[in-house]
């Protein structure tokens, strides 16, 4: 917060050098909530012309935007990635040895920014579920100036012991790389490595900005030299950020896999591709497109890999897999394979169903970031950045693989039920799979509607977004703001719809008051049943700690404006299957022309089927 | 989660052995959100006669209610102790050598159960807040089994990284002891071990119950051996939780200090007592009163040592000492003392005017729970429990000291405005002073109502509670859901008035749900200035980025209360002062006989005179 120091044309403060890097790496939106530590670094954000100060009610809803924010962003990264034929990917240059600087491409990014203390500690869990579930993030935390830091004063925000440092520790576990600015000499320096590591390991990193540096002048030629991840994920020890030539070395080991693999592919009567979180994560999505054309593959996703790629039955998908959860005639005809590629596998109880895998391990191939596994062998640092362009070339095309299977185990067909009485589960989530149209973004809360979303069918261009792994109920809500802004973003036009429950809105529920105040469009779906329907599931079916309060959610966006000039807003309300057709048979609800919330009345006591059997299945493990 | 053991007459379930524990030290509301890893513990809580669930809208929310809880309590049972001049304290036992096993007295305890991961990364900033304000709580986690945890297994709510204790180590820093439940052996102790640490250091402590602990039969005759914290505060290192003698050696050395006193209060002519936090949080309040009673002494309070003695001019009160910040007329007053008392002082920035206070140290005496300043003397473990009732036997009445100061320095008088037009921050805080009652809990938000409270008198027996050093914004909404509970605890009928900011409330406004569902009657005043006004007044005064939503306010109750058989509820808004006075004058609205949300409109550039002080010398620290 000092006076800004004098600039030389070779300089640039520091707080916007951080911008720059954003702007540079596609953030167009800066979450967070105002501090009086953040302050004078605000002042620059305000003055950016790129990246664009989004103000959230909390931390916590921040922390949950910015991740949003990066997943659809990468979505769309990866939709717009063309065939990698020419093996090259768009925008990014070769070095001049032609090897490609970058095989990952540029990464979704998100960034949040909070104040030390009570601010960061708020967003600590949305930073710990990006860790988890793998979404780069850069969590800024604007802290007391390193006068102040050093004079171990009894500031507010701090916990009167002099402890400056505690609040980084909470950070540890959970960010994939810290940076405590404390010098002008290497600040810029220690923002660029942050920034790598979360963009190499897609995980969230943290950085300190104390108000001191903040107008601290640093070189400004720094800025020509692009942080551009060489071979996201992959393990290497170029210096940061250049690329890199692949040596003899890596070259022979990655043919001795490829053969490897030919070899067993040339047996395998029944092979089939099995898509997973990581391969979204690492955007390697194009990639496994571009092997399922090639060699015309059956292909399956789990739940945490489902949009990784269109789910088009023509081109070759077959249905979703979660182990013991899946549909009948799905699992058969995935657990029959004799070659299984397991691409960014993050095997998850939610994403397995409890762990219930059926393969024996002689037919998988699993294609990580920084490893491959080859039945029992396995081959460090060999890449699918690498690998899956290799086997695209390697592989002969197998006649008929790819022929679509009769059923695909998704609910398609909407079963009777009285038009007059609550919508069933059973016959809510085929309609919104019909409801649902090409380009939209779901966003579906944990519980019963990421379980509904099982086996709910997705069209072209769709983007599904979810948190299967980490799972803290809330985060939709927050997330689907993050989402919004990424949409908007994007060159055609996309609907978000959000998928969650009434319960789980709660805890994040002021954020719906950001999409308003900005004159955001989303579909709020709220699934009101009256309680923790999935707790329920586990465990307590008709315990008193499973009810909550009992909200008018027809008043909530009403309630959230409360502007002079009213922004445009439409409650809806579905207390039967009738009216619930009704709505979305009407043309101006699915127009997404104004925020809307649709409140549906379901029956407590109701659930998904995918959700009735994780709920089983949880409950003995946790017996166990 | 497995089945319930078998019991025979000698054991209890370790659940169950927790929940006793809570209820001897008078827990009787447990706050948070259920989770899948906690659910079989709530059964035992669902069983319990006295330990009641209360549930959350989630987790940070959860947290600063027990926080709130605890500080109310506190208070509570600071109120109703007698008089120390038989040297014991009510319902507490002398030891067979006629030495007091605890001067510190019964404690003003919380809890909040959290599920792993999720759960409890969400509390993390309401809990650090406890440690930074010297609040008992105890966390309890939820966690999987223990065998699941040594499997390392993919579960959801983990990092997905195998590592079970990361969340852990984000307790370290912001908790005084922590105790992971592995084994039934030990499982008890552990839990007395944090409990009498949390209790000892007025500091929250942390505890993870994995599921197929909950029934494990412990030895229930353990709970004969009541945990009470022996000399709280003050280093000892006598076995828990047994009482214990006074040795010789502390008994001269306490002479020694108590001499030294003397001998300066001898030639004192115009000595001081300064009331600060941690004097309540040790609950000294009633012998600091005793000390004030037989000497004569003026007293004056910090902010955040407000109401920990009735503030009545007639017994010596003098007004509030925040250094440079204070009423000048009340500043001299401190300062020119010539020895100064000081109870439990907590010299953060916002408690001291940024550090300005100004005494020469020959003339200062600080009082603290496990040392003691005279001077330029340090005297370990000499503790104000042991101090202060050996000062007021020993001290002689100075006359004439404690009359009462021409003015207190507090806003009593309520400066003229125009009826017609918003209310003046200059008018706003009179018009509560004389608006509160005998017997209230004010909490106040950090900001503008903190700033505003400081110079507003407090009426006989009321409570003051907010969190000055730590300084979360949303604090008090939460927080005002644990006070009520409480309060409703006290024996005599308690109203509980909320003063806190539209922007401040907006980060927890959901937890206004949950006083609606259990039909609590909080006053919820609600100033509605437009945006974060305590951070325009440190810096950004028209910047875009301290702009917030806008809401109805009128109309947040009404939606809160979805109910077949609706709660009754009021809103009320004050645009102008004149219906603000005509609110005030109505009997009905002061009878708080239902939740009441008063909405005052005020200007956003209009503050209390503290904070515009506190906001100058904030700026300056920030640049220096």
């Amino acid at each position: 917060m000092s006076a800004p120091g004098q600039l030389n044309d070779n300089e640039i403060y520091l707080g916007s050098f951080l911008l720059e890097r954003l702007a540079q790496l596609g953030v167009n939106k800066l979450f967070g909530v105002p501090g009086d530590f953040n302050l004078t670094f605000l002042d620059l954000v305000e003055e950016h012309k790129q990246v664009k100060w989004i103000g959230n009610c909390n931390e916590l809803n921040a922390a949950y935007a910015a991740d949003g924010y990066a997943r659809v962003k990468q979505a769309q990264l990866n939709a717009t990635h063309e065939t990698a034929t020419d093996n090259s990917t768009p925008g990014e240059a070769k070095d001049k040895d032609g090897n490609e600087k970058s095989q990952g491409g540029v990464r979704g990014l998100g960034a949040l920014l909070t104040t030390f203390g009570v601010g960061e500690l708020s967003a600590v869990n949305g930073i710990a579920g990006a860790y988890s579930e793998r979404v780069p993030v850069l969590h800024i935390v604007g802290v007391p100036s390193t006068k102040l830091q050093k004079s171990k004063a009894l500031l507010h925000h701090t916990l009167g012991n002099g402890a400056f440092n505690v609040f980084e520790q909470a950070s540890q576990g959970i960010t994939c790389a810290r940076a405590f600015l404390q010098r002008a000499e290497d600040a810029a320096a220690e923002i660029d490595r942050v920034l790598f590591e979360a963009l190499k390991t897609a995980r969230p990193a943290y950085v300190t900005l104390p108000t001191d540096l903040v107008f601290t002048p640093v070189d400004k030629k720094r800025l020509d030299t692009k942080i551009i991840p060489d071979r996201v994920g992959f393990h290497d020890k170029s210096v940061l950020p250049t690329g890199r030539k692949v040596d003899d070395d890596e070259k022979k080991r990655l043919e001795f896999v490829v053969s490897e693999i030919a070899r067993l592919w040339q047996n395998a009567k029944e092979p089939i591709v099995l898509i997973d979180a990581c391969a979204i994560r690492y955007g390697v999505g194009h990639l496994v497109r571009d092997l399922i054309q090639a060699t015309g593959v059956k292909f399956f996703t789990t739940p945490m890999g489902r949009s990784a790629i269109d789910e088009d039955p023509a081109n070759g998908f077959g249905g979703v897999y979660v182990g013991a959860v899946t549909d009948p005639k799905v699992k058969e005809l995935v657990e029959k394979t004799d070659l299984a590629f397991m691409v960014g596998s993050l095997k998850s109880d939610f994403n397995t169903g409890e762990f219930s895998y059926d393969f024996p391990q002689e037919n998988v191939i699993e294609l990580h970031s920084d490893h491959t596994l080859v039945q029992y062998a396995t081959y460090p640092e060999v890449s699918f950045h690498q690998l899956l362009p290799a086997l695209t070339k390697k592989l002969e095309r197998k006649r008929n693989v790819s022929e679509p299977p009769a059923d695909l185990g998704l609910k398609v067909e909407i079963p009777d039920s009285p038009k007059d009485k609550m919508v069933t589960q059973a016959a809510f989530w085929p309609m919104m799979g019909q409801f649902l149209r090409e380009g939209d973004v779901v966003v579906a809360e944990t519980g019963t509607s990421s379980f509904g979303m099982i086996g709910t069918p997705l069209p072209k261009g769709a983007t599904f977004v979810s948190q299967v792994l980490w799972g803290s109920i809330g985060w939709a809500g927050g997330s689907t703001l993050g989402a919004l802004l990424a949409a908007e973003e994007s060159p055609t036009p996309r609907r978000v719809i959000l998928f969650t429950g009434e319960g789980s809105l709660q805890l994040t529920a002021q954020e719906v008051s950001t999409m308003v105040r900005l004159n955001l469009k989303p579909i709020l779906v709220v699934l009101n049943n009256d309680g923790y329907v999935i707790e329920r599931k586990i465990h307590g079916e008709n315990a008193g700690y499973n009810d909550i309060a009992t909200w008018k959610w027809s008043q909530l966006l009403d309630t959230f404006n409360g502007y002079a000039e009213p922004k445009p807003t439409k409650s809806l309300l579905a207390k039967t299957r009738g009216e619930l057709e009704a709505i979305l048979a009407d043309p101006e609800f699915g127009k997404a022309e104004q925020i809307q919330l649709l409140e549906v009345i379901m029956d407590r006591q109701d659930a998904p089927e995918a959700l009735i059997k994780q709920g089983k299945l949880s409950a003995e493990l946790n017996a166990a």
